[in-house]
């Protein structure tokens, strides 16, 4: 008898999570991704912010897989999903599946004004965040050899649109380049000078926390230096311009935050999506007319047992992947398993050195003790050992010295040059 | 009395060491570099290889003259110098100088044949090297998925034009990669089947080491799996294609060491070249014509006490770096100085894990002391405690592990996607 073919579309939380609970299963498993690696996405405005550097939070999908004999990993841009034929198509031609397993992820939502994008970054992909990166130590490098104040302070100014964790994160981030790291660095202008403004449409940031959380980081940011608008919307962003209701912000650095939608490339599954492009699944994260297809992680719509739709985040993408592998091996035993039920582990969020805020159950932490609880999560899940080693390394050493290490620009960024 | 301005175009080994050696003397000295950084070049095979990550090797500039106050650090790109008018002329506007120190190294040489550049990069910046690791990962994840076995040949094969150290290392690098780092992660090829070609047009290998260390160096690369021609001379490159004499050599990856030039914007200052574009210069560094401008390192011919040029290498550079700094402290003073003689220290080169060639002043040494001694040469003189405990850190990880870590695509390079 023919081995059952699996494909799994995605080699991020949701796809590994997936391939490694089919480890042995004698089924002829292809998982296949657009980069080589699997990134750690919560760590990844830590390269943006020039505190890591890329190889430190990827690592190659073959060799997290190298000793997983039933799966073969395939580099290559999925175009489409053909279900009348039980096809995916790639850039390098076709693969037949039995299974499907769809995790694909998010990409940045525009809201429509995908033409924002040139001029507000986004941060999804190691390149992004180089891209950033090499645009936030320009910028610096600029006001340090321009005469104008005016475009000085344009150099100078950064802003961040969306309060939620990234959008903390990344703020929190630039204050700590420009107040600690930079401070030194410069002759002529001052970095501690920055103008660094969180924009959040909504009454508050880090709106998935509790109230109390949410005004701690505010307050931990202000001190820091960052100004945090809170009801403030984006009307309109073009070169260099954050157009607000009554006002302008002239900045060279517009990074967004704001918001996500699911690939585009799941429309071809002829499926019901929501909104944001996310594809509405079963209570076993199946598509409701076919229980070949799985789609799992911020690609799937799941509504859990008391119709809160699940937040597109690496613990459900991770425990959904664990879930449908598992579910596969008892399949094809022929034991039945149950609905698929999120274990909520609770919500972290760091906003700098020895700051975070973290909600574990029913308890709140703030301070130090948030972020030491950070630094343990993240290190526990980065993908090796060797990752673990170097990250944990790079921290100790900005611990102590409170200076970034990676501020390099190399112009592999083209726009940027 | 107005301060003496000091010039200092390009921030490599030369530039930076007159930099320092002016530390506090009473000038106003502005060091003007095309990128942020300062790089080890010496080891920048290593990122190339994915042994290394770019922020290992590279330091940012102000951060390294962060406390030497009469210091400005200026990111642009030099494009060129009016003796006539004692200017400095840059994309950012001119830097008027008094004196002006220029070390601005060397660019690949195609021996006129320009054209071949875009099919043969060479290895001189941070940008060239991840060009060139992505080329060598994306060709095995090519190999991978192809159907055809010419395909899958020419994928597999890596051509090094050049048996100078760094076409060595570069060949050594990649044979590693594919016999050990690669070996277990893929399914479909093996990549040791891979075929790493060394072209030399001389008769040995290393032609600046003695003839018995070229000969164990060549034999280590041989028993490394490198295919070492020697007499070897490329007629021409085009896509995918180095033809030589009788022969086509069918390659996906082609990697150019064999020649280096001076920058051509020397030709602005009016004064004696060599073949190679080197300015000629006097016993002090500075023109014949110009005591008060200095070429050091790379960009300078400098012919010793016996008549003999000295070679394009960091030592060299350092060292003239350091007695133009000197100098100057000398000459404010109005004390006289001594002609610039270079102490030779002795020649290194690494061929792989534990192999190595070394030779000082009369002794040569070779395999595992010679690569300890390599270690601890590269460890000492990166620029930085920072770099120096990050790359020792990835040395010992591979030596034990015997596996590289920064083996990621990740599409900076756009040629590449």
């Amino acid at each position: 008898m023919a081995k059952l073919k699996v494909v799994i579309a995605g080699a991020g939380f949701g796809g590994l999570s997936a391939a490694r609970a089919l480890n042995s299963v004698d089924f002829e498993i292809t998982i296949i991704d657009r980069t080589n690696h699997h990134l750690f996405q919560p760590l990844l405005y830590q390269v943006a912010s020039a505190a890591l550097s890329p190889g430190d939070i990827a690592s190659p999908i073959r060799n997290i897989l190298r000793n997983q004999e039933n799966i073969i990993v395939i580099m290559s841009e999925i175009l489409s999903f053909d279900r009348t034929n039980k096809r995916v198509v790639t850039s390098d031609g076709v693969f037949i599946y039995d299974i499907l397993i769809i995790a694909l992820g998010s990409r940045h939502s525009y809201f429509g004004n995908d033409e924002w994008e040139q001029f507000a970054p986004g941060l999804k992909t190691i390149k992004d965040a180089v891209r950033i990166r090499e645009r936030i130590l320009i910028s610096f490098e600029k006001a340090e050899k321009c005469t104008s104040e005016t475009e000085r302070a344009k150099y100078m100014t950064f802003a961040i649109i969306g309060g939620g964790p990234t959008g903390v994160e990344m703020a929190g981030a630039i204050s700590e380049i420009a107040r600690k790291t930079l401070l030194k660095d410069f002759k002529i202008i001052n970095p501690s000078d920055a103008k660094i403004i969180l924009l959040e449409a909504g009454n508050r940031i880090l709106p998935s926390f509790p109230q109390s959380l949410s005004e701690k980081a505010e307050n931990d940011l202000r001190r820091m230096g960052v100004e945090v608008l809170l009801n403030t919307k984006v009307e309109k962003i073009s070169k260099g311009q954050v157009h607000l209701k009554d006002e302008i912000i002239e900045t060279d650095n517009i990074i967004w935050a704001a918001g996500n939608k699911a690939p585009s490339i799941l429309k071809s599954l002829e499926t019901e999506t929501d909104n944001n492009g996310r594809v509405v699944v079963n209570s076993d994260c199946t598509l409701p007319d076919d229980n070949n297809v799985f789609v799992i992680g911020d690609s799937a719509r799941f509504s859990d047992k008391h119709g809160h739709f699940l937040p597109g985040i690496a613990p459900v993408a991770i425990q959904q992947g664990n879930y449908t592998g598992k579910l596969l091996r008892k399949r094809s035993k022929g034991i039945a398993h149950s609905k698929f039920s999120y274990f909520d582990k609770g919500n972290l969020a760091t906003i700098g050195r020895a700051k975070a805020v973290c909600e574990i159950s029913r308890f709140k932490f703030s301070g130090l003790a948030a972020w030491a609880i950070w630094v343990f999560v993240h290190i526990l899940y980065l993908i090796n050992f060797r990752n673990r080693y170097k990250v944990l390394t790079e921290w100790i050493w900005f611990y102590i010295s409170n200076r970034h290490g990676i501020r390099l620009i190399t112009g592999l960024d083209k726009e940027s040059k």
